[in-house]
């Protein structure tokens, strides 16, 4: 990356290019030039800020780690039941649904994380960020008695290895269990509800 | 594909070959010349059987969800809860783990499902077959008395988008979450028990 830090408007601007393109065109199609497309800019526009595709990639996941971060914490506050049940809305997707493409990029971009060092930190620092978001709420469900005594973050894992699984052969293979797939997420979270 | 269907030995070998190269390269850099490298036998070899490597993956992903299917149906028997826990095991698997370099393929072949027809179809008997087989499993354990009325479609669905997603952070990325994640699928396997 450039020594010069990317001015905050510039790297969200560019963020939204990359995020777009993405979903669109998956991670192997992606170019430099269907990002500028997108950004609006000419691809030395591009450049003048990264050094590669790969680091626009890693910027757009740091960028949106930060922001998927703050909208879950947002949604902790008072009500960790609801709070839970409206993670699961934004974590589990159906095809056409505004994000599920790109949920689908990523997927592509966890698969290459074993051979590509430039993507796998912002891909845990984007997992991370979920995993955190799910398990403070959690959290605060068993301590507010809402949710029975679950560990938290054994709880927060397996529901965001659901909400990731599903983007598989759910959004990508267009297989008919969206019904199924909210009825078991929905039956999990009622199972997590204290007595009474 | 050729017109004469691949000899049943040849197939296994092939789909076999697949499997080791697609687990070792990944799908993006996965060539004939690296499968014909597992077959033992030259490209010609391949190409007699095959028109390309897609048809190559196709067969493979038949092949292995016949097995797979065979497996997980296999379990079902007389004790359901074991099955369960077997299938599990089966499923959710750690980095280094045999199978688990595969399951990041296949990761990466279902985020190629959209713009790939070749691959879809072979795609979706393999996670229908791992699907149907679940909730096989979960019927019958429902029909026995031993899990609680749960729908074994939504309960099926919802496991295998667990285990799907666990490949993601878990074994691309490593994160540090495999105790969560075992902890999370084993304590929703309890609660999936009747009362006793």
């Amino acid at each position: 990356m450039s020594a010069d830090p990317v001015p905050t408007e510039e790297r969200a601007a560019i963020a939204d290019a990359v995020g777009t393109a993405l979903a669109e065109h998956g991670y192997e199609r992606l170019t430099t030039a269907k990002i500028a497309a997108e950004y609006g800019k000419s691809e030395a526009g591009l450049y003048y800020y990264y050094d590669s595709k790969e680091e626009m990639i890693a910027a757009f996941l740091e960028h949106t780690a930060g922001q998927l971060g703050e909208d879950l914490a947002a949604l902790e506050a008072d009500d960790p039941e609801a709070a839970l049940r409206a993670a699961c809305e934004q974590l589990f997707l159906s095809p056409g649904e505004e994000g599920a493409g790109l949920h689908v990029a990523i997927m592509e971009l966890l698969s290459h994380a074993p051979y590509n060092d430039t993507l796998r930190e912002p891909l845990v620092a984007l997992e991370s960020a979920t995993l955190e978001a799910l398990a403070d709420i959690v959290h605060a469900g068993v301590d507010q008695g809402v949710f029975r005594e679950v560990d938290p973050r054994a709880t927060a894992a397996f529901l965001l290895a659901a909400a990731d699984g599903s983007t598989g052969f759910h959004v990508a293979l267009k297989m008919d269990v969206g019904e199924d797939l909210r009825a078991g997420w929905e039956a999990y979270l009622d199972s997590l509800l204290a007595e009474g």
